[in-house]
């Protein structure tokens, strides 16, 4: 059979509301087959499934065995759509949410599977979006501002409530009987690798981005913990400390049980976890230093890799190895990018536009697209894009939306139009904040599903950005780059790769679209985006205060 | 015939798109009849009627012939719906939207209904809202406040592009021919005065709200006009001088032919002209000092009366016995108020609410407003009002709409609600730049379409200002205001009133809504209103360059 030949690497992306499994040629990059689960319970966020626990506002839990019902289906099922066999396959990466944690006994079985912790809220998955312990954070960034003891000049000088110390300690206060019965408390990617490998090896990826944790310094110390609260102060040692491997290598190998289950090979190597859009950077096919990829979805992820660290502005993270070994990958992001795009479309496009794309058999983000491409000059007005707060570089989640410049002319392209420029004004400002500390940007690749939905936006990002944009042809950058990790850990004595920059190039290829920007346009923005900054440092810096007021 | 009883004053509104007549009891000021007729040509903006003659944008013409269409055919179907005798009627009064001015001839025929100048733009009626005359309304405020010859704080130190000179100016710039065929150029609620009386009186409240004349000073002296330029230096006394009387007097009496063509009573006084928002004034019951009417339809003026000259902020004038002899009438605006609705429910309210709206059997207008009354604390938004630019007090027409505090959870009544108390806080503004100057408000009344439509829109201006707010009776209070003036004009010899006052006692009733401050949202209010001024002053005095470069 000719596919025998092929060497395969697995990827798999665990997502927010699915697992998605893709087996390519480790050669080529080319996807083979491909298969996806949705999580059963999806995000809960009202009642804990199969109980009458209410949740409060703000909770977003999941099941951690839905995560291995999508593993156990999504992977033979890829494997079958492939038609390649068990033994092609070299190498696995999983890519997921993060910080997604879970609070499992010293065998690896989560608390959550235990009827007698069923009903407890904190026994399940708190999902990256769970976001409940703002105080926690406030307080930890606070005291770590104070002692100096952190460097948070690696995070921007905070420290996110959607991190691994801040959640274990609001579950401590909350659920202080979970947090006792816990043996380790950890990221659900990690924790996938243990169940393929049937051994805990944290990435230090995920422990560098979200646990605090770095190369000369490991987690933050006990004293620190201590003063935060005494009963965390042996949280590092008793429930977190483990074997750490860097991104591109492996954890470990695939166990024999989890092997037959899944129809491959016991002992292929299983790559350290990678966190989701870091995993994309490789899968669109960057992996040098001086490049940036956008990771354009829902929201927008912004990721450098750097031969230096430096104290950028806003940045979420900075880590050694974070993507690529001997790389500094940096992180920043916009909380609102489709989001927007969807508010704006699903409750403020009229009847009348609703009728005519129907009428034309178009969908109403093309007929709104196809208005606002033809609007000479830009919309006509400026917005300020924190629907969802700003984080990149302001980091301040009470920030709100801004559309200046209304008139009785105004017509909804015109707004929808604003959206997209003030998206790329606020890309802009983070591109900025890179080149201000001496970081070059040479090549900029978009990932993600907004730049195969909307050319609009992607044109405008170039015309505002005054740059040169490639979208990366991978359709699911995400589980290739976990692929790619998977090739890297097994190795060229398996057929895999021995680098991740040789592993990048030989299985992703060239941009096939990218848009250059328009001179006319580029002027245009130039000028608006001096306006833009007057606003974003009058309601970002100055007068901070008139967004929180209407927060409350 | 029991009617017969009945004396009855004539009031005739000259609107935008129609006039309307009404008859009313002179002792009670019940409506008897009315009858209203459209304009053949309505506002004409696009070509000429009968030519081939396309007009530039701005334009904003009307035919005056149609203004005499529309008088014989409504006044006596007003009669007839009343049901009462030309023989009953003692006086007739006018109010006529203005500055809404026409060029000529000396026996009062219009240039306009000249064969040879029906291809002339500038020989037809030059609607108020005209907006060609910008230049020359600049250039008349800069000369006129470097030497100071017009007393320009009457006028908020500002002369309108909307106004008698810029409009003849521009005419004589750019349609010589025209200027120089016309030997008078006036007010078209004047010339329907001229057209009932045959003779040329023209109102003082005409001539000093929108053509400079102040009872001490006349009209802009010669040398000041020549300066402008040398062509302007004789338009006073060859064009525009004329007897003129104040509002509540007779301007002459009703001749012969015309009354046997409306069927009244030849000899019967007509009152001088009045501007159709002063006309509200009466018609609203309000012809006392230190009370103020809002006119609410698609824009807002409001109508001060005091008993003292005060250079209050931003407004557009004060005229002595503008309204009411022996006191000070004041005007201020807000540019945009139904508009500003129409616009969002037009263009931003999804399909999904209109879908409901229908099968609730309501107006979007209706769901909006009553999604909007559920909202607890407010709309969670701060809106700047300034979709149709800013009048009073900042008088900047290039200044644009803003909304500010948007999240991903912002809904269509949330901007609804969010637009309405921008509005209401723009009138507090106006409200307070009286009282900044001593005018104290003791009654606020409010006339106008919008007042009848929306009963959230008047509470949130009673929330807002802090102050009850009275909703005037009548539905016609600009005709039945006309009318009043007819009354006084006929005078207590012929059974009409002595003064202003005591007619407006007699023919207006009691308020029967009034919406009163709920004192939590007055608080809430309080609170958002200081916010709100931090926007205005920002974008309205210091930074007003921001929404200048997007006008361009």
């Amino acid at each position: 059979m000719g596919s025998k030949r092929f060497k395969c690497a697995l990827g798999i992306d665990f997502g927010t509301l699915s697992a998605r499994a893709v087996v390519v040629d480790v050669a080529t990059g080319r996807e083979l087959g491909t298969a996806t689960c949705p999580y059963a319970s999806g995000v809960i966020t009202e009642r804990l499934p199969g109980t009458d626990v209410a949740l409060p506002p703000g909770f977003a839990l999941q099941d951690p065995l839905d995560y291995l019902d999508a593993l156990y289906s999504a992977v033979p099922r890829a494997l079958a759509e492939a038609g390649v066999g068990g033994e092609q396959v070299i190498g696995i990466g999983v890519a997921f949410t993060s910080c997604t944690i879970l609070p499992v006994r010293k065998d690896g079985s989560p608390l959550a599977a235990d009827p007698a912790y069923r009903a407890e809220p904190y026994a399940w998955v708190q999902l990256w979006k769970h976001l409940r312990a703002q105080e926690e954070a406030d307080r930890m960034t606070e005291a770590a501002l104070e002692d100096g003891a952190l460097s948070l000049d690696r995070y921007g000088n905070h420290i996110s409530a959607q991190w691994l110390f801040p959640k274990v300690w609001h579950m401590l206060r909350e659920a202080p009987a979970v947090y006792e019965a816990a043996d380790r408390i950890m990221e659900a990617g990690d924790w996938i690798v243990w169940q393929l490998t049937g051994r805990e090896v944290r990435s230090t990826s995920l422990a560098g981005y979200k646990a605090l944790w770095s190369r000369e310094r490991g987690y933050p110390p006990a004293d620190f913990l201590r003063r935060l609260d005494p009963r965390l102060e042996g949280v590092v040692a008793e429930k977190v400390e483990s074997p750490l491997a860097p991104v591109g290598t492996a954890a470990g190998v695939l166990a024999e049980e989890t092997a037959q289950r899944l129809g491959l090979q016991a002992g292929i190597p299983v790559a350290a976890a990678a966190i989701d859009a870091h995993a994309a950077v490789l899968g669109a096919g960057v992996a040098e230093a001086n490049q940036a990829v956008l990771v354009m979805g829902t929201s927008i992820c912004h990721m450098v890799l750097a031969e230096r660290f430096r104290p950028v502005e806003g940045i979420f993270g900075v880590v050694e190895g974070g993507i690529v070994p001997g790389l500094y990958a940096y992180e920043s992001g916009q909380p609102a990018l489709g989001d927007l795009l969807d508010w704006f479309v699903t409750h403020h496009a009229p009847a009348a536009y609703a009728r005519e794309a129907e009428r034309q058999g178009t969908s109403l983000y093309g007929y709104l697209e196809a208005k606002a491409a033809k609007l000479e000059g830009g919309s006509g007005l400026i917005a300020l894009d924190w629907w969802n707060g700003n984080r990149s570089i302001l980091d301040d989640a009470r920030l709100s939306g801004l559309v200046l410049g209304y008139t009785l002319d105004t017509r909804p392209e015109h707004v929808y139009l604003a959206l997209m420029e003030s998206l790329a004004f606020g890309t802009r400002v983070i591109l900025e904040s890179y080149e201000a500390q001496d970081i070059r940007l040479e090549r900029l690749v978009a990932c993600g599903g907004v730049p195969h939905q909307s050319r609009l936006l992607m044109q405008v990002f170039a015309d505002v950005a005054g740059r040169t944009i490639q979208v990366a042809p991978a359709q699911q950058a995400t589980a290739l780059g976990a692929a790619i990790y998977g090739a890297v850990a097994a190795g060229p004595e398996r057929g895999g790769h021995r680098t991740v920059q040789e592993a990048v190039a030989a299985m992703t290829g060239a941009a096939q679209v990218e848009y250059v920007p328009d001179p006319g346009r580029r002027e245009l923005y130039d000028k608006l985006y001096r306006h833009y900054m007057r606003l974003h440092d009058f309601f970002g810096r100055e007068a901070t205060e008139l967004m929180i007021a209407l927060r409350r």
